[in-house]
């Protein structure tokens, strides 16, 4: 913070504020909760008066818990924990209510995102975390087989959807799962389709992008609300595709899945893996249909950096976490995605999930 | 927008453009989808690539819709939105990472919350949002007898709380589960408390504070991340109480629920519903032991506007809707706090929820 000239961190409940403290609450809202770090050492919670209890058993010795009730609320608090602060570094995924609220009170003269502060600590994993990561990975790749056979005619994306969770749960009932994309027949063909009551037909294909989240030990506890995620697409057909070109492409994907974790190494930028994947689909003649970036990091938040897109000229370094998911979108027709975890080593990569299938799955 | 000397109104996927164009979308995370609306009328989306045609089933004709893709990103885009926005009105419930990056691109001179627009729109329901109001009350209203039978010694909060989630989405399999807090025992005391494994004992009071979020149609398809939600609280005890007090107590925050309930009507202030509530509480003597406002609005939002505290001064108005939820909490020991929903009628009060229980439920 003193190097950036950065006087106060402030973050709401939220992955930054569990990666430093261990706090989680899932029902904070519209009442701020916040962790004000100041470069100075001094560290001041700023808490709705019934959540203290909370806050007591993540606090350390030494910071100063300011409790405040829904008749006072908290923006005079606030004020007064950014007396004298000039600059401040906000939680970037908190509500933007608080940070007008802040801008109000305290009227800093600059502002940044947590991230500034946050993201050299959480971009490169530890062994502990990709201990975690790769458990969370497991309970995906352990689930793959039976949600591709639970693929069948007649059954809705919603009633896959069921299934796969409960499947997932099955695996670790200490885990949440993170999120689900069921996407069959045309709407494979949408990267973020929402899972719909669609009925799946003999010859579809269908795209089954899902992840959990794990507990982290937390004292005596286990964490409930933030954990390390894993986040897996495997691309599927009930039976012989519909469509003529599905393997073809499925194979393209795989070719610049195969290329994009051949380009990972230490010091190599992100921008690098991101070509190699869009190579292989530009030189098929698919450019034009695959509209996202290659991959994004991996951790407590299901996306966060590095993203590995054109134009970013970060350096890979080792202990980084991020997915490798080339797509190439057909629409109207269908969609192929595939999509692992992969950790930069000391001296190249290492998947934190076991290989995307070769060739497509049938069911 | 005009009277206030509001030029754009800048929403991302939540509540708010989900009340004013149906468009819902879970996947959006760190890239912006935004609808900028602006006070001359003109209006415009700024979609990432791959989300475009989910845009395009909700857009209205004339709206331009903007996609950019990952190599491009979301900051021209953005910038080109806003040439010549001088005053802004921000989506509140947004990450704060957008905010920040809207005020380095366009450098504003004024900043707003959304709710400066929308609050007008959202606070005051219409018959079919009571509808759904009420369809999503009755669902937990319905599940209240099974879930405190189910509250047994040997049992834990999860256990409990697993239970009740089946139930609830067995009444009506199209809602979801907006939150579920069970707080046993001394944990009951804490109003925030986050379910955890505690082993149910007899004598012990049960706190079941849960919500539920119902459908929405939107065109042929009904929402799925949108809703109008319901939220109830039950204070139960498994047999006999074990602390002397428990009736008492409960008898006391039943009285001041009644207080409260007993003083809405058109043009009350808002504190004046809180006081209500209060004032029995304290001349109990209990005072120090309602750590909490008596209520807050319920819509699309769990919580949002009109919340009945201490020093609001706003005036009540037909078609709000808010829960009445006074508590009182012994550290330590247990806690007690019965919540319904209400709404303003034109001439006083009507209940959504059935009314709370005049006397401890057991199981």
């Amino acid at each position: 913070m003193k190097s950036q000239g950065i006087d106060a961190l402030i973050l709401a409940p939220g992955t930054d504020l569990f990666y430093l403290t261990g706090f989680e609450h899932g029902h904070a809202m519209e009442r701020l909760l916040a962790l004000v770090l100041r470069s100075d050492g001094q560290a001041q919670w700023i808490v709705p008066a019934m959540n203290v209890p909370q806050v007591e058993k993540r606090a350390q010795p030494g910071e100063k818990i300011r409790g405040w009730n829904d008749t006072e609320w908290y923006l005079a608090p606030l004020k007064e924990a950014l007396e004298g602060i000039k600059s401040v570094a906000f939680d970037e995924e908190a509500r933007a209510g608080f940070l007008l609220d802040l801008m109000e009170v305290a009227r800093p003269q600059r502002l940044l995102p947590s991230s500034a502060i946050m993201r050299p600590m959480r971009i490169r994993k530890d062994p502990e975390e990709i201990t975690m990561l790769r458990h969370a990975a497991r309970q995906v790749d352990d689930t793959i087989a039976e949600a591709v056979s639970f693929c069948a005619a007649g059954r809705t994306e919603a009633q896959v959807d069921d299934f796969l969770r409960a499947a997932l749960l099955k695996k670790d009932p200490e885990s949440a799962v993170a999120f689900t994309i069921i996407a069959s027949g045309e709407n494979s063909a949408l990267p973020h389709h929402e899972t719909a009551k669609r009925v799946l037909s003999r010859g579809d294909v269908v795209i089954l992008d899902y992840g959990t989240r794990g507990s982290v030990p937390v004292g005596k506890e286990l964490s409930h609300i933030y954990g390390y995620q894993s986040d897996i697409t495997v691309t599927c057909c009930i039976g012989q595709p519909a469509d003529p070109d599905v393997r073809k492409v499925y194979e393209i994907v795989y070719r610049a899945q195969q290329a994009a974790i051949g380009a990972v190494r230490p010091g190599a930028r992100c921008e690098d893996i991101d070509a190699a994947a869009r190579d292989v689909i530009e030189s098929a003649g698919y450019g034009q249909n695959f509209m996202h970036r290659t991959g994004h990091g991996l951790g407590l938040s299901g996306h966060e950096p590095p993203y590995l897109r054109t134009g970013n000229k970060e350096l890979l370094e080792e202990g980084m976490v991020f997915s490798i998911e080339p797509g190439v979108y057909l629409p109207g027709r269908f969609g192929v995605r595939l999509e692992i975890i992969a950790t930069v080593t000391s001296s190249g990569v290492d998947l934190i999930n076991r290989p995307s299938a070769p060739e497509l799955l049938t069911s």
